[in-house]
């Protein structure tokens, strides 16, 4: 094995250049057998495996930078860098991170997990090294898919200032986390089936070889070389940018990536090298089902099959079938993706009304204010999307959906702890920021009726902006018998009873039905409060809770600071009303990786956690 | 006078011809006679008269839909659709909105304010005319400065997809607020100064005309005139994204302008139509400042000097003396902009340390990432930004620096109410949006020398991130007496007896002191304490006062949701502690424009109004 050599960093440089194809393949296997085990992100991965190894090549670390974009695709990154024994505890708690981590190496320069800020970060850490007259290499290695992202414009507009080496690395597989859309894409997609410009190239070329060019036009041409040539070039559109562009090249051939990232080292000045990589590259299935293998959990490495059968809907599950339907009774409903069909579940949607559903891009500021305009004219959109990545928006959400006080529905998918994806994907600040927009109604479902009767509810019976959020994973199919209709601002009281209750929002209903249990086999009396409505509060049922118990429990999968149970605080506060109570919530922290059930057990949002606080708290109530 | 005969949409268009110059100056005079008495954005108005007019000509209103980016510019849109009795109440209560408002009028389609919205919305409202089976004109009119923000690019990349018309209207003025910065302004500068271009399109059109051209080279080209074509078209950068490009035109000839348009019009799919347009345009003195003439108060018509004199600093010019300070004495530190040199008062810092010195255009998103990058490389930066423009960055704050718990100082100005821009530029949500952030400390001063001291502290005592947030306008000089050292999480006791004790934050301070010495005739007793610490709070100091006082009264210029008053609350509820506590904020709305002064009455924020309500609650307390 030659993989057995690479045991820190840049031990690859001691490799024969004729071995490298097969430590690419080694890192291949290595990659396919652990992540059939442990799940993870596989096909960026085996994407990039040779593209990575060329850098390491090329580079010292960690005294050279490089930035991944999103960051899932640094594990051969983390192999090349001394951590392949770690692949064993892939995003486990405190385990090997999917993602890099300044804390875990130093060959890990700077956090990604969200898309789009590898250049920003990379631009900033070069601008400090020449201030601090270093002359290290800084690199950002970023996919096609983020490149739709604005931040990536933003910083390539400050890129051309640049007058010292500077690499952005696109990674191009043609693709996102499912295909990939819009303007940018087509034109990388002319560059990699370049028929057009070659041909348009060569006759350029001969036209300015021309010695004996009689004619004035042929003159004109080629004392024009330069202006013509970067015309020419494919990659006119970043040059226009004032970035040097060198590609396309293939990502599987080391050489050919060496000698060219070797070149763009010494250019003084920005520079973008194109690389041509296909997701899941020598790892058929993955190949066949790039979406698939995005992230995925444990398989059997001769299928591709997942080992675990799903047995519950995912509310992602939920949440598609009820857009289907309501799409054939409102005809004005509209579906927003942010690159997102599979994993928020609008493929189906966009089956069946392809004129309605928009994909696009990893663009979540476009998608809210596009949101917007579609409520403007009359529609009704719907915008499904990730909590984590929604914060992205959060201007938006303010300034172009609540101010002018549109009927846009946010459908907030990965609320609450999302577990594996860890501190970046954790969708942990959502009640929090959203609550603080004026016009918004926040919603949490407790079970997967509610989020059907919710987003019924909010395309039918609102005009103003909804926040509907729901968690990752299998949707709660209990409590079924429980299924008061949706009114603004109502609460659903579950069980009423005295001494304690239990305000509970979306998935902690479920958790909140095991503390009751619990306090019951006691002999407690204890309430249970499905509190739907985060925003507004049900003052009214909060009111009475507050004058017919001796102790209120708030519980929610979110921060603490300025969340559900402060929200109570100050309304209670603002009534004037004054009754023990005790706030279950998310630290004023981040979040590491894990299973979400330990997840929770380590930061006392388990049922366990939860019924021992609040016997201690009772027993000093009584006493 | 030909603007008497403009009262309501489309009455432009039965205005002659030939008189048009005439009316495009009568509205400049009228602009400049209103403003130089209401204030207002002028430069950027005086621009876009002709061009306004141009649109108008072309469109019918309310049917067709014209989306302003930003906003400000907006100005000849309302006089031309019927509003300009409302001049006189320009940016006042009740009065004129300085921006495009729904509520206002049927032909603002769309509410702006923040930059670089408007292709995003409006491609939204085309994409559901097109849904409704309408074929209404839509277009966005955008600045080349605007279109340094990444949702813009984010938009274009979705406006490829388009197969019925959309216009984008470039309004190509060569500057954003400050002077323009990027790689691509220095494409549309290449565009505008066109030589290159025009003689290369002149070449390359001599050689596609060539009839008998014999050679095969030219064959070739000729073969390929369309991909050619639109290769040397000055809107390539436009076409790589699937936009048509018309222009670059004259922003200051009605008729081209018309004929232009209409032929963008008739284009079935995306169409930019690039205009080139002066800041100030007819109005010398604008024309030599345009920056001081972007935003303006009162000013004399014949000098353009402003008609009051700034008697005391303002928060942006302590700000700006104390960087220049700081930057001396260590080395590291660097700052950053959107787009807001003048503004944010880093002007003079640029000057001293040009190298550390980064302005990156209208980018807030890229500009914090960029940060961050710098802090892991060493520096120590420090973004100065407006309140309400740093929203846009809510995502790369969470995910890009505190996350990583990097040293990235936040300078916030325009905290709190801001005055007459209204709505969309409130500072109203940064205590609640920043404090419910991990690893960030927030801070808010009392007066200018707090100001200074606690950047100072920010950055010579703390390695983690800070956001010091201080209000637009005049920097309070009171309280001298007062300058204990800032440390880690401690308030600052100013006044030490019982019964009230006010926990005021940052402007509420001075108001604070005011309502005291209201409680104080009256023989009640009253504590002050300056919070200067938002995030985290002096839980020891908060102890004692709630052990210490009948009343606690929290004082903050942020909405109440997730606010000051609201962490205060829920501290002392994990304390374990019940006091009587008022909290006095902004309610869980936007807030229109006006004068701060005003605004503070309406909402309560006033001296007065606080200790009415103080007494109030006294009474209650007592009997």
């Amino acid at each position: 094995m030659i993989l057995e050599k690479i045991n820190q960093p840049n031990d690859i440089k001691s490799i024969p250049r004729e071995e490298l194809p097969l430590l690419a393949e080694e890192i291949r296997s290595f990659l396919i057998e652990k992540l059939s085990v442990t799940g993870g992100h596989l096909a960026s991965n085996l994407g990039v495996i040779e593209l990575t190894m060329a850098l390491h090549l090329i580079m010292t670390l960690p005294r050279d930078k490089i930035v991944w974009d999103v960051g899932h695709q640094s594990y051969t990154h983390k192999i090349l860098t001394g951590r392949k024994e770690g692949f064993d505890t892939l995003r486990k708690i405190g385990g090997l991170s999917g993602f890099p981590k300044r804390e875990e190496s130093a060959c890990d320069v700077f956090d990604t997990g969200h898309s789009s800020t590898s250049v920003s970060a990379a631009l900033g850490i070069a601008q400090a090294r020449d201030l601090a007259g270093d002359d290290c290499c800084v690199a950002a290695v970023i996919g096609d898919g983020s490149f739709t992202g604005g931040m990536v414009y933003e910083a390539l507009n400050n890129v051309s200032n640049m007058k010292t080496n500077f690499i952005i690395v696109l990674n191009d597989n043609g693709m996102s986390i499912s295909e990939n859309v819009g303007g940018f894409s087509s034109y990388l997609s002319t560059i990699r089936t370049n028929d057009a410009y070659t041909s348009l190239k060569r006759a350029a070329e001969d036209a300015l070889r021309q010695k004996d060019g009689g004619e004035a036009a042929i003159k004109k041409l080629r004392g024009m070389k330069n202006n013509l040539k970067s015309l020419l070039l494919p990659g006119s559109f970043f040059e226009q940018l004032g970035i040097k562009y060198f590609g396309p090249i293939d990502g599987y051939n080391i050489d050919r990536m060496v000698t060219v990232f070797q070149n763009a080292k010494k250019v003084r000045g920005p520079v973008i090298v194109h690389v041509l990589t296909q997701k899941g590259k020598g790892y058929p299935p993955a190949e066949r089902m790039p979406a698939r293998f995005h992230g995925t959990g444990p398989f059997a490495i001769e299928t591709g099959l997942p080992l675990k059968k799903k047995v519950k809907a995912d509310w992602s599950d939920i949440f598609s079938t009820v857009m289907c339907k309501e799409g054939k009774k409102t005809p004005n409903l509209c579906a927003v993706t942010a690159a997102m069909p599979d994993g928020t579940g609008l493929k189906r949607f966009r089956g069946m009304y392809p004129s309605r559903f928009f994909d696009v891009g990893i663009a979540e500021e476009h998608a809210v204010t596009f949101c917007a305009g579609l409520a403007v004219g009359g529609r009704i959109p719907v915008f499904a999307v990730y909590s984590s990545f929604l914060q992205r928006a959060f201007d938006q959400i303010v300034h172009d959906v609540c101010l002018q006080n549109l009927h846009v529905i946010f459908a907030i998918d990965r609320g609450g702890l999302v577990g594996a994806d860890g501190e970046t994907h954790q969708g942990i600040f959502d009640l929090s920021y959203l609550s603080l927009i004026p016009n918004i109604c926040v919603l949490a479902p407790k079970n997967k009726w509610e989020l059907a009767d919710m987003l019924k509810w909010a395309v039918r019976k609102t005009s103003s902006p909804v926040a509907i959020r729901y968690p990752r994973g299998s949707a709660y199919d209990g409590l079924e018998e429980f299924r008061a209709p949706i009114r603004y601002g109502e609460w659903e009281i579950l069980y009423d009873e005295s001494d304690i209750c239990l305000l509970a929002v979306g998935s902690m209903v479920e958790t909140a039905l095991e503390v009751r249990s619990m306090l019951k086999k006691e002999g407690a009396n204890c309430s249970l409060i499905n509190c739907r409505f985060i925003k507004p509060l049900d003052e009214q049922v909060l009111q009475r809770a507050a004058g017919e118990h001796n102790l209120l429990v708030t519980l929610e999968e979110n921060v603490e600071t300025g969340g559900f149970g402060s929200q109570v605080l100050a309304c209670l506060n603002d009534m004037g009303i004054t009754v023990p109570l005790e706030r279950v919530a998310l630290p004023d922290a981040y979040i590491e990786a894990g299973s979400v059930e330990l997840l929770r057990k380590e930061t006392a949002l388990d049922a366990e956690s939860i019924y021992k606080k609040i016997r201690t708290r009772m027993i000093g109530l009584y006493t």
